[in-house]
């Protein structure tokens, strides 16, 4: 069972800004894709939807920690761990790497949620089983 | 009846990249905003939706041409006109100006479009009759 | 002297993802915003440059909880405080409303630096005292 | 010598907008990507840079038709076609498709351009001989 995932990926011109860097925000679109592609490694996708509701992961709490700057055409890897899962959340831990040294680190907490079709009502729901079961929390060592 | 509309705004630093310049895909974000903010003023959102469908304007054609830079903080007037309105699609002509100069100049098209909730199914329809009574095409004069 | 300030503006089609709501990246962007529009009602810029050197703020940590969704063209307000004022660093705390009610809270500490222009080596300076002179810590009770 | 190129990659959830489509504003960013990932398999970068100057590639123009919409996760290939070289200025023309169907169309026309580092002048200049030697103009039928 899963528990760390490695997306890599080159920083694009239009995510840079004139401090020459890539800027602050889309550390936290990085960790976004991190997840997105951890989940179809699963065989699944973040955004589910049936005729009446649609699921997705609403975030409740992001943060990053920023220790060196990523530029315009650098390869970054991103290394997600899944550090609790809980009974409607789960948490990831992201390190940033640029040739092996950490850039940078934060996190995401996401709820799963359903939003119904034809009224946009949103309400967190509990993890659906085939999702949980491929799930593990990462060993701490890795993340701490 | 309107034919035109201004809407003003700053550069955000994250619209910038590192050549210190805002991105030039964010004119088109610029030229949207325009558009929202002209719909607005009507008394409308661009974007209805009822218990069945949302309303949208998929895009068909967008176009600019740059002839100045826009920086951090820099002011800019985005002068949107109506140009054409035909059955199911308006097009737009944007003047950007900064100081009175002009900087960039482009056009969307736009196709007023329907889409059912349930099934995601997209269809072009007739723009609405309180919509095309609102709207005036400008004087040529204006946009060449 | 100031401690905080308030941001106003509408949400932008653009920033919003097919969930339906402002993506949650772009609240970073919008405590951006505010900051940057706090310097420049103490008339400052928050990217000064001189001939050999420009001056900037990159972050090195960023938080956000999120209570509520903000949806397009919502209008919302970034209420912006001074948590803490260091020698070479500040730290923000940001409270986003809509009509009044509290939709998510976020924080960020960025760091004075200068960065050589023809070198591009940046390295972390005091913050120059004509800021400093301008600020002040705002009360605890306003972001407890 | 190469006269095309092709650029692939997923589209990601924070690239998509409450209508549940790729932003059409982002056709243009991949436009740009397909771009420098052609500089790149020219052993080249789009922005090089010197003690004095930088070389960057300002738009003067860029254009899209749009055909059908992208959705999240969907793979995008984005053909680059170099239409025109100029003294100083290329031309390119984008073909974007998804399951080998053409989902829009689009160009770019970018300018060689020089800044100087300390006082921030711009001005075009003649494509390097170096990247001149090595582009070709595609033969019409492929973008016709």
């Amino acid at each position: 069972m899963p528990y760390d995932f490695k997306y890599t990926r080159r920083v694009a011109f239009a995510e840079t800004d004139m401090a020459g860097i890539m800027h602050f925000a889309n550390f936290f679109r990085l960790m976004e894709e991190a997840e997105h592609a951890f989940f179809r490694s699963l065989g699944l996708s973040i955004h589910g939807h049936d005729p009446v509701a649609t699921t997705g992961w609403p975030r409740v709490n992001a943060t990053c920690d920023f220790r060196a700057p990523l530029r315009f055409e650098e390869e970054v890897e991103v290394h997600l761990l899944v550090t609790e899962v809980r009974t409607r959340s789960i948490r990831y831990a992201f390190i940033f790497r640029k040739n092996r040294d950490e850039v940078a680190r934060g996190s995401i907490t996401a709820v799963c949620a359903r939003v119904e079709k034809t009224t946009g009502k949103l309400a967190a729901v509990p993890i659906p089983e085939d999702l949980r079961a491929l799930l593990q929390v990462a060993p701490q060592e890795l993340f701490n």
